[in-house]
This record gives structure tokens, sequence and C-alpha cells, in this order.
């Protein structure tokens, strides 16, 4: 289980290999959101996404002998490059299963950190959970599950004990502290660590409307899924429902959800880039939208979000930002 | 004069005011340029570009008394914003004069941190000079020049005693490094740090093709002027000569100058979207487009690469973005 030691002893391991990303403000977005704003900037993380962190964790935290044998993930984008990269930088191979729509830019990054991808249909036959069995079975791969994994979750945490240092320093110790929420791998390490060095700091997770099963799973105190379309414009963050394993955590610490639209994301963007000059891809954008967007329903004058990612392809990036 | 000693004391009052910003990487930059390119990126500071630095320095150096009374500045946009903040967070009034034809969100930005804009015809009858002159008597303003000052000079120093140390951790201590030149503030700000802390790394100026003053008064040992149009796509960087003060500074320490084409600077700025997740202005990517494009006139193993803005307006930033 996920606790504040797993998570110390991850930024323990994460020492020189995982970026301390600044925490950032501009009276431009202050004014917005009637209220001070800090931005963790985890697109500046290595891959682009904080998922680098609960990758180097897990691989850092694994068995040199289950290491060397390789790891496999599932991931539409940033997991899978952190994975890869992570992968790559303790020399053992890494697989990863994609979807066929998943960003070109992520599934050409993959590759590019030297990880095998495997594509697949999501309307195919075979499930890509049959196929990563396979691959398991075949070559003794270790998986390394996106969120709902005691050292991923520990990786992730390592954002948050530098969102409570980073905050100490600007005497900031009572927040708001907003997340990008899909599985909770994010939004439960961070929790563990605020709970243990910024306790008068609550986490909110944040999601885009029709994708909100865990402001909804919060709500009811129990497992909630989604019933609307699989894709939507904020790809990294739309996971059916919160994890086994982070539910608990975040349900136990963290305060009611945030719901966005898309528009406030493409807002929420295009603030991000005119104001942090940080360009953040939808999914990395949402805290972002309810910090801006969502004053009325936050608590006190601090509010902190995470932007969690900036692997947006050119093209969508481009359109966003010319529709201002 | 400027020394190191300058330097020191302007990043002595400096802190907890001026952003520490990231030194980045990627290793598809590193691909490219066929060597480890490491971006120091300035356009995250305050105001989005290094300028801040030199602001502060000025307005905490100054006299009380002259502070109380106002501060002037001629500024396209990045030093006008620069001081702007400065005065607004030392209390004190600023006035800043810019041609009518700047990027309107450095204008609107300006007028948002307090300052009085005073807009002037580039064609016209009255030059800059002359309004500056008739305000600095009738209100009794001290001038913040943008380069040719000793305190701006040393503020923009403080950002070589970033990149000195930051390259130290890494265990960097010899590389070309790479500046966004304009007037030469900032490349001999770093250059003076870099001669005390950093002694076996080389600075050398970057500059868009015809706009190359710098370039070719360090190839001459004199001052050069430019020849050619006004107006380009680098406007923070367009000074027609370098400084009086700033140039005997990189003279001395400055290795020959680069100059890269607008078509390589879009390149730049897409790739530092794409690999860095920063949104840099054209005249704040020339030195990651020397580094990029501009290998066979490096020496060594590793560059580090100024990104010295990120002022750019939306619409001509989607433009260079969808051009990829």
């Amino acid at each position: 289980m996920s606790d504040i030691k797993m998570i110390e002893a991850a930024a323990q391991r994460a020492r020189g290999h995982v970026r301390h990303t600044p925490l950032l403000s501009s009276p431009f977005l202050d004014e917005i959101a009637g209220r001070r704003v800090f931005v963790k900037a985890e697109c500046l993380q290595h891959t682009g996404s904080f998922k680098f962190r609960g990758a180097w964790s897990a691989l850092s935290g694994m068995t040199p002998e289950a290491r060397a044998a390789g790891v496999l993930a599932f991931s539409s984008g940033n997991h899978a490059q952190g994975v890869a990269l992570a992968a790559q930088l303790h020399g053992v191979p890494a697989t990863i299963i994609m979807p066929e729509d998943a960003p070109a830019l992520k599934i050409a990054n993959t590759r590019a950190l030297g990880a095998e991808v495997v594509l697949y249909d999501r309307a195919g036959r075979e499930k890509r959970e049959e196929i990563g069995a396979r691959l398991q079975a075949e070559r003794g791969l270790t998986l390394i599950r996106p969120y709902d994994e005691p050292l991923v979750i520990a990786g992730q945490g390592t954002c948050g004990l530098e969102i409570a240092a980073q905050a100490a320093e600007l005497d900031v110790t009572k927040a708001e502290v907003l997340t990008c929420c899909g599985g909770g791998g994010l939004t439960a390490g961070i929790s563990l660590a605020l709970e243990a060095h910024a306790p008068e700091m609550r986490v909110r997770p944040a999601e885009p409307e029709g994708f909100d099963d865990t402001a909804r799973s919060l709500a009811s105190g129990g497992i909630e899924t989604n019933n609307g379309p699989e894709a939507g414009l904020c790809d990294a963050i739309l996971t059916p429902s919160p994890g086994q394993i982070t539910f608990p955590i975040m349900a136990a610490r963290c305060g009611p959800g945030l719901v966005v639209s898309d528009d406030e994301v493409r807002a929420a963007m295009r603030e991000a880039a005119t104001r942090l000059k940080l360009v953040v891809e939808p999914g990395g954008a949402v805290a972002l939208a309810a910090a801006l967007y969502h004053g009325g329903a936050l608590d006190g004058d601090t509010v902190i979000a995470t932007a969690s990612g900036g692997n947006v392809d050119a093209g969508l990036y481009a359109e966003v930002l010319a529709a201002a």
C-alpha cells in the first residue's frame, strides 16, 4: 500500500533523474481567477508529463532480475513515453501497447525512446489486456500499470513533495490543490504527500465533462464508471473509472471533484501559453481551467493547479491557439 | 562599469523576486543537434523574458529618491514589461515609450502592469529620444536603458550565474553558450558571469539574418550598424548596433557570432513547443536555432542556448506552429 514513506523513498531514487518542475504564476491569471494561482508545470517534466515520475519510481523500485527481463505498459501516450524513457535509461527493453488512434506524436515519441509499440484496435476482437497477457507470458515482462500500482502512485507523489516545499518557500501553507485526474495516480500520490507535508492544503481532482467518474465516485462513496464516449479532447485522462487502489486513497483525503467543459480547457490552454509560456495538452489543462473558471466552487485565497502534461499534436494545438 | 561583483550584488537583490529558470533538455533536440543541448528557459521568467532581471536590478539598485520620482523606458516590448512590473512591485510610476507597431500583446501587457504607455510613430517627425527627453524634463523621471546601462547588464548577468551553477550540477563545465542578441545586455552580462564562474564556457551571440550587427562588429573589432529594414520577425532583438558599453565587454569575451534564417527561427520555435513544452518568441528562438541548425560552426559536445523570451502574439504563434 502506498504511503508517505514510499513517496519519500521514491524521491530519493528520483534524485538527479526526475526534474524538479517550477511552480509558476502570473498576475494576469490571478486576475481571471480572483485569487492567487500557482501552476505546477509538470509539462516540463522529462517526456512532457508527470508520468515519468511514476515510471521512474516503478523501474528503479523493481528487483534487478525482473527489470532485466523487461517491462510492459498499456497507455494512450503519456505513461507510454514515461515507461519507455525510464526503461531506456535503465538499459532494459520496454513493450508498450497503445490504441491505434492515440495522438501521433505520442506514438512516434514512444518508438523514438526505444520502446517496441504494439498497436491495437479499440473496437477490435482482441482486448488490450489479452494482448498484454500473451506478451507477458511469452517474454516474462513485468506489467507497469498506469495508476493502480503502489510504486507508480509513490512516484507521482514526489510531485506533491515538491508542491509542499515550493509553496512553503512562498509562505503558502493553505491552498486548494487541483489535479488533472484520470485513473487517480497523480491525485492519490499528491494527496498522500500533502497530508504529511502540507496538511492545510486540500486536493481536488478536476475532470472534463462526460468523464467525471472520479467526481461522481467521491460524491457517492463508491467507484462509478463513465457511460459516455471513450474518446474526447482530453485524451490523457479519459479512464472509465478511478482505480481500486487510488480510489480509497482519494476518498479519504480529497475534496469534491470539479468538472470543466472542453471550451474551458481550450481557454486554459491559451492562457497557459500566453501568460506562462507553457505548452499544455488538453488533459493537462483541466485543473487550470477549474482554477480560472470555477472559482465559485473553490475556497480560500490561493489555488495551485497541476499542468500535468504538454504532449499535444501540433495541428490541434495551433487550432486551439488560433481560436482565441 | 559592469563586473562580476555588480552581478553578484544584483543576484542578492533579486532573491525572492526574480525566478530561477530551469535548464531543460530533450533527447530529441540532442539528436537534431548532434550534441547535448541545454536550454535556459528565460521565457518562464516574470513578464515572459529575461528583461525582468535587468529591470529589477536597475529599480532595486537606484537611490530611493530617484526611484520614487518614477522611471522611463524605450522599448518594443520585453524591456517595457520588465520595467513596468519591476516599477509596480516597487510601488513607483513607470512611463514606457513604445513604437505603435510593437506586438499588440506587449503593449497590452505593459499597460496592464500599471505603466503609462506613450506610443510613437517610427516614421514620424518626433524621435523617441526627443519624446523621452521631454518627459524626463517634465516629470523628473530616470531613464532605464534597455542594455547600455551597467545595472541592467548586471541584472542580465544573474542568468549567467544560474547557467554556471545548473551546468555544474550536471557536471558540465565546458560548453558553447549561445545567446539571443539584440543590444548585447544579456550577452555581455552572461559573458561576465561565466568568465568568473565557468571560464571554460564560451559565449556566442546569435542573431537573425539582416540584423547581424553584433556578429559583424565582433569580426571587425568596431561597432557596426545594420543597414537593412528596421522591422522583422524577431522583433525583440532588432537593435541597429551593439551598445557602447556592451560591445567592449563582448569583444573581450565572446566568440564569433552566429546568424540564422527566419525559417530556422520558426523551426526552432516548433521544436521548443514540441520537445520542451515552451512557448518561445521569434527573437527568443535564435540561439536555439543556431544550436540545432548551425552545428558545423560550433565546437565541443555541449551547447547551452538561452530561450530568452516568449511574448509572441497568438495569431503569429499559431501560424508558425501550423506550418510544421
